[in-house]
């Protein structure tokens, strides 16, 4: 199977280098900007493009993983007489911006989160699939099963919700650790002291249901210590106030 | 050294382990309840009280490892002719509740969430010291440093920073995964699917500052994905609401 790739960011390089790997042919990887393009056409023996009227039409498969908000913007450039199918990776963008620029199309959505430093192991990213018939479903649904063991169907709305969830319990999650940081620093402590908590805390979930393992003064109401970190949050009132947001929402579900 | 260790909880329990495999003697394990102490009595083969005033006064260390919210209350019930160092283990309790209880009195925080259930590393919990006196803070740092690779002086202050900083970065944090899960859950899907997702996010602030490595939409100030995702809320305002507050956190530092 041929695969042009258009997008040359994160997501674009590790599913990339795991389709080389799978033994898949990379045409070309299309970037706007020619350096980008090249430097990971580099890695997986394809050609550089910066201008999307210069995509291959003989292609197999055309694989948009380029920003949620870009990606309306690269599918209007695509040419009308592509036979191959056309997929995008994009968590929060229904299938449906590809009808009519592709007769076969879906979405192919990998679940994780990519940085270009960090390998990362492909087998085990659930990869969402989503297909506008049942044959380009079997065709999406058997290349992301070369990848990984975790392949699922999953609709627009259900993709949507997936990449919300993603947001609350990574993105968010993120932040709190940045804000942990903070208060450390502004108290001369380093961010390394809660390192080892910080990951305690994720590993407990691989096991467990997150609302079986919550700890802390929330869950066990106790208030005399919340009003004690309150006092020493109350130069920050943003902080306290989603300190008491979230202390009040652990004490419901406690 | 011959030590009291009253509590039977999380800390008390593990901290007990680590103090017996240090070579160190446990002579007696407290709880208000016989079979709790009996439990962990018998692992660090001590004896098991359930009064307070039935303990030993010739230890030559009392460890306090209770909840935070009944801390005050058990250093209440010390007799008063104790001659060895008493310490509590509380993250949000000052040093000086022990003041007039204990001629030499301190803090060993360590900084870890314990669940009975999964073993711990006890050689790399940080553990924050903090003593009445050099005498005692250097007895403290050396039976920490036994323990522990990561042994450190931190004052009340600080330890209660460290303590709202954790609360923060775990505490809140498996809050946001319990909030994932719940979104999951109603769109049909599992939990499991962000599992990976949920680790690799808190595997890159083992090496990363959390505010260098931040990701998803907010960050980006990619409005229209954030937009479709509160639209997805819709009918849940309070998570909508926080969903938007600390959108606007992100956004702000980036």
């Amino acid at each position: 199977m041929d695969i042009v790739l258009l997008g040359s960011g994160n997501v674009a390089t590790h599913l990339g280098r795991a389709l080389v790997d799978a033994g898949y042919r990379i045409m070309q990887v299309y970037s706007p900007t020619q350096a980008h393009a090249a430097a990971l056409a580099g890695t997986v023996n394809a050609q550089a493009i910066d201008d999307v009227t210069g995509i291959a039409t003989n292609a197999d498969l055309y694989i948009i993983a380029v920003k949620d908000d870009v990606l309306a913007q690269v599918v209007a450039q695509l040419p009308v007489s592509l036979k191959g199918m056309v997929v995008h990776t994009a968590g929060s963008v229904a299938m449906d911006v590809l009808a009519g620029h592709a007769g076969k199309y879906g979405v192919l959505y990998p679940v994780q989160t990519f940085s270009k430093a960090k390998a990362v192991d492909f087998s085990v990213v659930p990869i969402a699939v989503e297909a506008s018939d049942p044959i380009t479903y079997t065709a999406l649904a058997g290349l992301a099963g070369n990848l990984s063991n975790r392949v699922f169907p999953c609709d627009s709305k259900q993709r949507l919700s997936l990449h919300v969830a993603a947001v609350f319990a990574c993105n968010f999650s993120n932040h709190l650790y940045a804000i942990g940081a903070d208060i450390l620093r502004e108290h001369g402590l380093d961010f390394d002291l809660i390192r080892p908590l910080i990951l305690e805390t994720a590993e407990k979930v691989m096991v467990h249901q997150p609302k079986d393992v919550q700890t802390g003064p929330a869950v066990r109401h106790d208030i005399g210590t919340m009003q004690k970190h309150l006092v020493l949050l109350e130069d920050e009132a943003e902080l306290a106030e989603l300190y008491k947001t979230l202390s009040e929402r652990i004490g419901k579900d406690a």
